[in-house]
């Protein structure tokens, strides 16, 4: 399991219970207009299924089953990367969320004390509101919690009716009254089951409407006709927003960057134009780091106490030492491992490579499968050359070493501590420490060369 | 006719009906406090004139006639750009709108159906609504279309005056008396003319005013004493905003790019966080490209299905391939043509050159005027040296070569098909193909130098 | 005096009148999780503290004492880079904002006419409103000057109470009875005091209440007592805001940021979407200066007339001549100065050099330490050596000189004008006027190796 979804959340207020999450991902997501599954596309460097998956599991899912179309075998692999034991149900005709819900049955059976069905294209979910409807379902007195929310305009979505508290029916739009109409309290579609009632409550869905579909809303009349009480929970919108089109894709999106930005400001980083920041869905940003504007996390970034990240830098999966200073115009891509007080300057990409303490690469370079010493000094344009169209190479550079500008280490080579490379120089051989290596040709002139090539251009 | 003004566009309600645009672009601008004519001010990659004559065009307007101040020639090429048989009338003195609509009194002579008057600083105004004041002035019942908005705060604007469906007139806001100041129904200035009357109503037009103009506003009270109907076309306070100032220019440009990436989305691409991405007016973007936050495109941009444009990525008058990356921190210039699956990496620019299926150009390059082979590697620090002061010439590198790291190419030049440059080499002569070529000077090393030379630097 | 906190601007409404300001910054900022003083965290390129100081200072303060907590010594060197001659004293315990109002009591003693009470953490009042409020004081009938402003939302504000424009009282949130709950008009806490009867005023403040604190609110009851008036000056919540946390940190930030580009947008510069860029408290921007997407200024920069600053780039320290182009992905540091019609291109780094008129570096360069002679041209990857471990050396390029792609000039050297530096070349000696210098080594060829190496890698 791994850490970022741990179970050890679950909420004592229900710690005996056991929970199966449902979460259907079969929508074929048309209007996303793509080649991917709906499911697969990215909130904050992480898929939507992800998302979902990663919150069910925090409010304390036992078992996990993703409800997939016949043609979305790619999101089996995406799924196993959040929930290892992840289980993977086809539904092969898309005839209701009811039908959908049932291509569980077999886990429904099993006899799980709660059941929560999640959708894979309603990621800003969080794990607390699926624990809350699992504590509902706790107290005993309700086999169904439906999720709600106040609708701006309720236009086109289903009404929760409500009496005293208590959830009466979902009434869809199209089938509602004029009073019913007036009422802004939404279905958002997730809902809570007590599993010692689902298989009944589910199996007496009909398909008695125009599209000759299994509805799951129709779960709480069949509930309320078998004497079960249902209740609703309520949220804000945004918090239940779908996403079917690439627009509302992007809204979700400033959603959650708006959730990661206000919790990173919380803990104690500054966000200098938080909106011009793109955070990862797992960025760590330690205390009096600094954002500048117009910064870009990928997954798997961590940024220590006091750091600096300078505008117009973008992180994938790098670590970034206490006091350190990134950027403008730096790249650490994955494997990226700066330890205290290093500073990368402008136009430097760090890939792979460790970063010893106080080391300086300032400008204009390319360090890529190296291990750089503390207090060491790269020059402008200092390359490392790990590739040679076949396989990749490592790059030692020892403690302390200096680096003239514009040179190539071609890999595998090691630089001695303390040594020196001239200005220039490709070092093909291993350097040893506090010498001296020189790899460039000598100077010489040619006076009077250029006027005599100027007159010779201009006149041609 | 450039292909993105296309006169095909004409609406199916008026086949065979004439028409001239009439373009009003005389103002100064004074409030622009720019030496450019304000209507040479762009958005989205294209000045205001180019925006309103395309709109026009679009619309189907036969013959065009922009209207320019005494001062204003620069306004002539830019007009052409877009619609090559553009008219340009002087109109010598600034002496009110109807005035300025008469400059062009010799085409409103020349007798078309239906007569357009457009301001350049009015860029917003969409092709559909210019095609609407036609089908208006085509359903024959009304001489004169006024566009109209509904204003969130009419103060200032004149009142569209209308009496069942009718528009009796315009009465400006100083004019107006306490009930008509409440109405919200205001005067965009935009107005389509049937062309036989139009003569007539605008010689009526006189300039008993305190300012001493013509303002072409009385038409509607002219026409109407003629016994011709006029009527209102409302739209968007948006698409009717004018630009008088540099903030006004900021907001019209931010309610273009809005269009523009509602639009882009719509056709199926993902923009992961829209408002940091600056389109132009004629981004073309395929289904399932992705763009990383923080991307510009000037004009010029086509990206096929499936290419990823990461982060700090500038795009100008290039093509980018099916399934291609570009970025983070890419710079494609006019003339870069990437192939499909092709890599171009941080800290690159390529300039005017073709870049073959798959080749990988990942690291801090600059290569223009080059073609470079499928499948090709070049290695970080790549420059093709393409002038030498006075002329530029072209590298050619053969498919599957491997570029080494740090080497420059001194163009003009070719490199073999497979052939394999070694890190720093400068080359100036042609490479064989799957030759090795070598320009780089010999590795010497002084044991302990560096040593002694810090001792030295530390004693001083 | 720094220039731009010059004393000059005091309003000819209280020509002879003297002022003393007092500026809390003894607040420890818990909630800004930070081990920098609560004052020291900057907007716009600078600390709060510094704007308040500027801004009283612009407002005529003759006198201004900062009161710091015991820890604060930070604050010291900041203040005194914004004025040099400001005194500091130390609020030894924390007992309310009375109580540290008299920890300047030296100074108040003096007998100032005007005394102005301020906050560190209140840094977007504007040089004006503290002017105004000197102006009512200077008016003679009103001991007392709070600034207040109309809240959207004032629960948990103070409330101004007001009676036929005189100021009553200021009651606090929980002090309220339900009729003062319904008052928008809340306290910003900011205060003018009239100094003839300070020491009395703040004298008699107790603090009788649950936290045993001095609260300087009391002193308009107290003046009330005395038979003395107060007053309300009320300005808009955005300019009172309070910064508590790095959420409110970034919010202010905001405003401040809207504030300077609306100016620089009035006084003629384009900034495409003002929204990415980041101006400096400082930045100036000549008119027809155009500002691509995405820029970064911090202090110190002067964009002169007609210049471009293309997207992607970040500016220090620098001064951009008339007509110049910088970037994109372009990097001024402190000390570069750009003459007339400069062109600074793509992932090029410019540091505490000069670089005359119509220079050309655009691609891959790092320029330090440098003076650039006009017209000359630096090709692609031009690095100037200037650091050897120890110490910086200058480079010296004459007019006109070309210096080819991939070149190094190991400083201290001088390449003359009209010098031409072939590709590759490592320059270690000065270059006469007009000769063309090589540095590099001769190219060799091994046909077939090529072929011979992928064969055997491809087998290994």
């Amino acid at each position: 399991m791994p850490a970022n979804s741990s179970r050890s959340l679950k909420a004592p207020a229900y710690p005996s219970r056991t929970c199966l999450a449902i979460v259907l991902a079969a929508g074929n997501g048309k209007r996303m207009r793509s080649k991917l599954p709906k499911a697969m596309h990215k909130l904050a460097g992480r898929s939507m299924l992800g998302h979902v998956l990663s919150a069910v599991a925090k409010a304390g899912a036992d078992k996990i089953v993703v409800v997939v179309g016949p043609d979305q075998g790619a999101l089996e692999a995406e799924a196993r990367l959040i929930v290892p034991d992840v289980e993977l149900v086809i539904q092969a005709e898309r005839r209701g969320t009811a039908h959908a819900v049932l291509a569980a049955r077999e886990a429904i059976a099993a006899g799980y004390d709660d059941i929560i069905v999640a959708f894979a294209d309603t990621p800003l979910v969080q794990p607390e509101t699926f624990s809350k409807m699992r504590i509902a379902l706790a107290a005993g007195e309700t086999a169904i919690v439906c999720l709600g929310f106040e609708a701006k305009d309720p236009t086109g979505y289903g009404r929760l009716i409500m009496k005293d508290g208590v959830l009466e029916s979902i009434r869809e739009d199209r089938d509602a009254n004029p009073d019913e109409r007036k009422l802004s309290t939404c279905n958002a579609g997730l809902m809570g089951i007590a599993g010692r009632h689902a298989l009944d409550l589910l199996g007496a869905i009909g398909c008695e409407n125009s599209q000759r579909e299994y509805y799951l809303t129709d779960i709480v009349a069949i509930a309320r006709a078998q004497k079960l009480a249902s209740c609703a929970l309520i949220v804000q919108q945004d918090e239940v927003m779908g996403v079917n089109d690439r627009a509302q894709l992007a809204l979700a999106e400033a959603l959650m960057q708006s959730r990661l930005r206000t919790q990173a400001m919380s803990l104690g980083a500054t966000l200098v134009d938080p909106e011009s920041v793109t955070l990862a869905y797992d960025t760590t940003l330690g205390e009096d780091v600094t954002i500048e504007p117009h910064v870009v996390f990928g997954p798997g970034v961590e940024v220590k106490t006091g750091a600096l990240i300078r505008s117009f830098s973008h992180l994938e999966g790098a670590n970034v030492g206490e006091n350190a200073t990134v950027g403008p115009f730096a790249r650490l891509r994955p494997g990226a491992r700066l330890m205290q007080e290093v500073h990368i300057g402008n136009f430097v990409e760090v890939k792979a490579s460790e970063v010893g303490a106080g080391a300086k690469i300032n400008h204009l370079s390319y360090i890529g499968d190296a291990s750089v010493g503390a207090k060491s000094n790269l020059g402008a344009g200092t390359i490392t050359c790990n590739y040679d169209g076949f396989a990749k190479y490592r790059t030692e550079i020892g403690e302390g070493a200096f680096i003239g500008s514009h040179s190539a280490l071609v890999a595998p080579v090691a630089i001695g501590a303390g040594a020196y490379v001239a200005t220039g120089s490709v070092v093909t051989r291993d350097v040893l420490p506090d010498s001296l290596v020189v790899a460039r040709a000598r100077q010489t002139e040619k006076p009077g060369w250029a006027a005599g090539f100027r007159q010779k251009k201009r006149k041609s």
